[in-house]
């Protein structure tokens, strides 16, 4: 009978850690560094012996264990391979496979952003939900799409980059993606930073934005202020968000929305902005599509690795 | 030991039909009219009666026949319940039970174009593949998503539908759906020819198409014979329809992008157009995502809902 399972999100700068029981419940949590020197030959093996550590601890039975369900900063295949990971130093790396024999446990893997979705969905903002689409506005836009319950990864692990629709003709800056005109560069922290400067520097209209450091929390800070500038910046950005879930609702039609990421901590107000510009371009019957705040914020990633292998 | 399926496809003028083997080989191929008075009330007796009489014209034995799909063009969720469909007639319909007792046959239903994209994954344009997004230029523009084999449904039976995703806000014009800009209102038939119109009003400039009667079709004839209007034509034609396609490969990252319909009949230079705004636009690693052209017209219907029974 299995009663167990570990969940191990792989960022640039820590490996998280959650021990689980089979009903999202956590026993256990806490974090090691990620080696990422010479090609991060040492993480999987760090994490291993993390991981037999916990075990041993916690006096856990290896029959009882379901596996361990690992997320990476990157495309990774539904078999567990990594084409190249920059973040972690990796080149192509089967990491399923390397993490089963180093433990002695089964492993599955995703990508971060689709396994945060799949923990979203389990016991967040997508609850009770078998086909969520979540988008994470952080320094970057991610996002992760969950279609009956399982992640849609794509022909290339590309599934969910929704981040990188094409949403405006004009901008002259490149995306890190190379191309330009990505949502990232409207709807992203760093986005709405940039927008904020340009609006401020493009009028002499006095702000109380003005003098103080640009970033998507003092736009929406300013919003909930009255502060005419913030409010323009609000809407541009709520119309490039709008209209682009709006027409992902058009292709997935899901049963919800979950916003998280760093810039969904404006809460109520930034979904007020993103419905008045989705409402009028949403096919008919995804109008009245719900959207949440995401719950799990940093722990989104561990709870979806759990539920890779819970199933 | 199953042998045989039938594949119905209903229009609200034909219901089209095909009895297939297991390896999608059409054995008969036969339609009926829709008889759509009476809200439709006689469209699935009729369809019984017609499946039962082939039945017995081939000599079939019951035990042999694995079931029957069937299509419907509207929503319909994927227990083949049926909340309204304007075109047969019907209201409230629980099409595969109904199906069901009057044949004394398993059935499975779907919406029709995304059945479509499903037969076009099995056996036309999307062959070899299993993540297929299909779009369909007709009258309107329609489309259909294979995830994994199995066609994305969605919450409101209104995944696929990607003619409606919003790209212009400049239009005036109402979409068929109620909103303005949609996808479709740029890139159907209908939507070609009045692009088409609108650029010989605007200007005295000479070209072939003045003088005849404005249709995609001529517009395409016209672009072959090197018309600088219609090459305008099919380049405002080409920046939505490509733009769109990259944000949706952004979201889903197929296999294969299959383009079916009576506007994909000219070809590969309709590829060429769309392929020159795709590919700036898409995703660094959907770039490469090939295009291919539909290859079963209007049986695409049938060999898609055999395929929903044949799994």
């Amino acid at each position: 009978m299995k009663k167990y399972c570990f969940g191990a999100d792989i960022g640039g700068t820590t490996v998280k850690f959650g021990l689980f029981d089979q009903d999202g419940i956590v026993l256990d949590k806490w974090e090691i560094p990620t080696r990422t020197e010479n090609e991060g030959v040492a993480i999987l093996p760090d994490m291993a012996a993390s991981i037999k550590e916990k075990i041993k601890e916690h006096g856990l039975n290896m029959e009882e264990i379901a596996g361990v369900g690992v997320d990476v900063p990157g495309p990774i295949s539904d078999d567990g391979i990594v084409p190249h990971t920059a973040n972690l130093g990796w080149g192509y790396k089967e990491v399923t496979r390397e993490l089963t024999e180093l433990t002695g446990l089964p492993s599955k893997a995703g990508n971060d952003a689709n396994v945060a979705a799949l923990g979203e969905m389990w016991i967040g903002g997508g609850k009770g939900h078998k086909n969520v689409l979540m988008i994470t506005l952080g320094t970057g836009v991610g996002g992760g799409i969950v279609v009956d319950g399982k992640i849609l990864t794509g022909a290339h692990g590309a599934g969910g980059e929704i981040g990188h629709i094409h949403v405006d003709d004009e901008i002259q800056d490149c995306c890190g993606c190379g191309n330009q005109g990505c949502l990232e560069q409207f709807a992203s922290a760093t986005g709405i930073a940039r927008m904020g400067r340009e609006i401020l520097e493009g009028t002499e209209q006095p702000s109380v934005m003005r003098g103080q450091d640009m970033s998507a929390k003092l736009v929406f800070d300013s919003v909930k202020e009255g502060d005419e500038l913030a409010i323009q910046v609000a809407e541009r950005f709520g119309s490039y968000l709008g209209k682009a879930l709006a027409g992902m609702t058009a292709v997935l039609d899901p049963e919800i929305i979950v916003i998280g990421g760093g810039v969904s901590k404006a809460g109520d107000i930034l979904l007020e902005y993103v419905r008045k510009y989705y409402q009028p371009c949403a096919f008919k019957s995804t109008k009245e599509t719900p959207f949440a705040l995401a719950e799990l914020g940093n722990d989104a990633g561990i709870y979806g690795c759990a539920k890779l292998i819970l199933g």
